[in-house]
Order: structure tokens, then sequence, then C-alpha cells
């Protein structure tokens, strides 16, 4: 029997998964359209849905969380102040055509650097809610969320731009113009961690993506593996800066897979939290609000 | 009577120079095709010097710097090793159809992060040739490049991708997005310059360029130069540490005076050379050489 319908909803991404009392997940849809896709059908969100897990509807609460709330997405909601909880984001539901949407949070709204995410605070929930109740956490992605946890809630973030600048470093500017695709250097990547260690502007050692290439130091089929992690080191090395306790990263495959690698040439230790963060902060919110 | 020409010839920049006897400039030429344009004319780079300057072929040496003795350029000349004055520019001319070529510099070829400059060492050249010996250099651009002389010598430099990541950060990513063109805010500027003061990761702090628009605290007008500012700001900070005696920027017009304005903003003091920095190092290197 169907408790609840959980759904990430990213910009580019939709999964959601059907759970039983106690939780469990009885059914998986990795492949919906996301925010961009869904908002260009002819019957939008709605049809979004019903083409996803329309057989299902009817039957138990939905809960959604992700840019699906942002200005782009379904239903535009407020972000919530930090410090936060899974009880402060049951307290803040939005109910929208029958869907229960979980906000956003915001970072410093009046500061010279505020900051946002929307999604990310329910991964983080649903690892607190496996145990353990602070510690830093990595969420790998176009923008990267670096966040921190303090006696079961999230009390600070920020955004770090890494994959984006990449592909903008890598698609428009001179650093592409050497680059080959390869299988992919390990090796390659982590000297980009490294470079990380010399010290001096960001901005400066990015272009000896370029001039070990123009010296054949750095094969064509390596220069973007050293790019990324020249960007990646730096990332982590300045967001590591006195993280003591646990380090997290939420995140799949090799992208996670490489920050792990990143923290570890850096000398510092992260684990890779286990897959389903998102459908368990559903479902802790979900339960905290009595939806399920 | 013309003594010598000289010519700055950069990627999309061409600029000739007719002195006297006495280094003295009798005519320019600002308007000439860079290399690129240069390298697309049927006749080539011969055709670019006779419709520029064709007049006075033959009448006096030529010499030129710049990326024109890159792998894009005329001829490909090898790099000098720091440390290098006048007299070791001078000794390594490169002689090729008629033109006296300067060749550029290399910066720590064998370690991690190597770097180049061809025609900025003949501007800091010139300079260093109007009296005084050392201090810090600042020649902003798409590659804006970080020097430092001591005793007459150019010892150590550093490039940095500030100009072109700028242009691929507006036109690429999110930070773009909600950008509308403005008459240029110094405030704005200065702002981004301040928000560099906040310490963590550059690829963080750009982030604040989205949210405070997000959040109605920063005019669609004036987000690129709030963006400028971050980056220019971050670019003065890591360059200038440790920085000690005098600062000097190379450069012309508004890029100069932003350069300027961040170091005031940061609390420390540059001074702007006067123009004709490339044309007075051409001189004295000519001149080391006998050719003038």
């Amino acid at each position: 029997m169907t408790a609840l319908i959980g759904i990430d909803w990213g910009t580019t991404s939709f999964r959601a998964w059907r759970m039983g009392q106690g939780g469990e997940v009885l059914e998986t849809v990795s492949d919906g359209p996301g925010i961009l896709a869904a908002g260009a059908l002819a019957g939008g969100f709605r049809q979004a849905l019903t083409d996803t897990i329309g057989g299902y509807l009817g039957t138990a609460p939905v809960i959604a969380s992700g840019m699906i709330t942002s200005r782009n997405g379904w239903v535009e909601t407020p972000y919530l102040p930090l410090p936060l909880d899974a009880a402060a984001l049951a307290g803040s539901l939005t109910l929208h055509e029958g869907v229960h949407f979980v906000t956003g949070a915001v970072s410093d709204p009046d500061g010279p650097a505020p900051d946002v995410m929307r999604g990310e605070e329910t991964e983080i929930i649903g690892h607190l809610a496996g145990g353990g109740t602070g510690g830093l956490f990595v969420l790998p992605g176009t923008h990267s969320k670096w966040a921190r946890a303090q006696g079961g809630k999230l009390v600070a973030f920020r955004t770090v731009m890494t994959g984006e600048v990449f592909g903008a470093l890598r698609d428009h500017t001179i650093l592409g113009r050497l680059m080959q695709p390869g299988p992919g250097s390990e090796d390659a990547f982590r000297r980009g961690v490294e470079s990380g260690r010399q010290g001096g502007a960001l901005l400066g050692r990015i272009f000896s993506a370029r001039t070990l290439a123009l010296m054949d130091r750095l094969a064509p089929d390596q220069i973007a593996d050293y790019l990324s992690g020249l960007l990646i080191g730096d990332e982590v090395a300045q967001g590591a800066r006195n993280a003591g306790g646990s380090v997290t990263i939420i995140g799949r495959g090799d992208l996670a897979a490489r920050y792990q690698s990143a923290f570890e040439v850096l000398g510092m230790a992260a684990q890779i939290a286990p897959p389903g963060m998102a459908q368990r902060g559903l479902w802790e919110i979900a339960r905290m609000r009595g939806l399920a």
C-alpha cells in the first residue's frame, strides 16, 4: 500500500519515489522531465505528474522539494531562514494543486553575500534523520552546496559555482582551445588538485591548464581533467578550511568520487553518503507533518 | 628624419610609432590590424605592414614586440628565461623578413605552473628605462600580467585570466541572466571589490552577483560592474599580497582606472604609468642593439 509519494524535482531532473508504511521505497521513477522540460509541456507541471506517476495520484499524499518552488517552477515559495530542521520544514509546507511543496532555505539574507538553496536542505535532513547530528556536508553539482549542521539543524551554507564555471571555461575561453576528449584521467585530475596547493589567485592558477599544454607537459586529452581538478581542489581546500568533525559528500557517481579524491589529495577524509537522501528527507518531513 | 619604427603587435591590436633621433615620436599609427586580422589578409603580415607604415619601410630599422612572435604570429620565437633586462632582449632579437622581433619571456618553465608573456616585457622595460629599478607592475587585460622587477630586471610574473573569465561568466553562466546594460556604476564596482574582503572561495563569492540581484539589492544594470569588481578585487587582493615597494599599473583608459580604484578600496596605492611604455621599451631595446 502506498503511504507517500515523494518527488525531488530539479531544473533538469525529476526523481519520484512511491513509499510504503515504513518509508521503504516500493517504486522509483528517475526519468521524468526537469522543470525546464516540464514547464514547456502543453499541460505544464500537472501533465508531467500525470505522465510519470499518474497511476498513483490520489492514492497517497504527494510531497516535492527542489527548484520546483523557484521562480521558474510550479509555485514560488519564500525561503526559510537558518537554523532550520525537519520540523521547521514540515511547518512550512505549501499545499498547491494537491502537492505539498518543501520550501528552500536562505543564508545571511541581509548580509553582504546572501545565499539560497532549494532541494539540498531536504537531502541534508534525510542524512540527519539516519543518525548523526552535525558535520560538514558537500553536495557537488553545477552549483555545489557546502553546508554545516549542528545539533540536528542546518546552520550555515554556501553555494560554489564550480561546475558551471568549469563548463564556461572549457567551452568559452582559451583554456578549451587545446582540449581533446579523453577517457578521463584520474592522474590529471589529481595533478590539478595538487596545483591548488601552490597558492596565488585561482584565476591565475587556471592559466597553467594552457601553459602546461603549450609546453607539451599536459596531453590534450588530459587538460579537461586537470582543469576540473584545479577548480574542485580550490573549492575543497577553501571549503574545508576549519572543517573539524565529519565531512559527508551527498552525491552520486563519478562526481562524488572526484570530490572524495580531492579531499584525499589534500590530506583530508570525506565519506560519501548512501544513495536516497532526498527520498529519506521527504519521508521525514512528511512524517513530521503527519502526512505519512 | 626617421631613426626607428617600432610596432606593438597584439592579437587584436596594432600600434606603430615612427621615432626620431632621440626616440621622440614623430608619428603614430594605432588602427592597424591585429594578428588575427592581419594573418587573414591575402598578403598576410607583410601586406599589413605595407598598408600601415609602407611609406617608411626601408628608411629605418623596424622592431616589433607582442603576440606577433607567437605560434599564430609572423614568426614563432623561443621564450627568454627570467631574470631578463633590455640587454638580454636586445641580444635575442630575431630578424625575419626585415623586421627585428623582440621575443617573449617564460617564468618557471619546469615548475608546476609555467607562465609566458609576449609584449608586456617590452612595456616593463620601457618603464624601467625611465628611471626606477623595481617594484610591482600590473598590466590589466583579457589576460592580466602581474610582474615584479628588481635591480632593473624583470624577475617574476604571473598571468591572471580575469578579463576573459569575466566575459565567460557574463555571457555563458547564470550570472549574466539578470544583467542589463548600464552606464557603468563605480559604486557597484567598489561594492564588488569590497566583497573580496569576505573571504571564502572566489567561485562561491561570485554567486552573490545572482543572489543580491534576486533579492532586489543589486539593480540589473549594476550586476556586471559588481561582478567585475568582485573579480578584479580578488585579483588585486591576491596579487598585491606581500607587495611592498611601488605598484605601477601599465594600461589605458577605464580599465587602468578601475584597477587603481580596486587598489584604493583595498587600502593600497598604485600609480598609473604614463602612456607610451611599449614605444619606449622598443626604443630602449633597439638602442642597446645599436639599431637606433
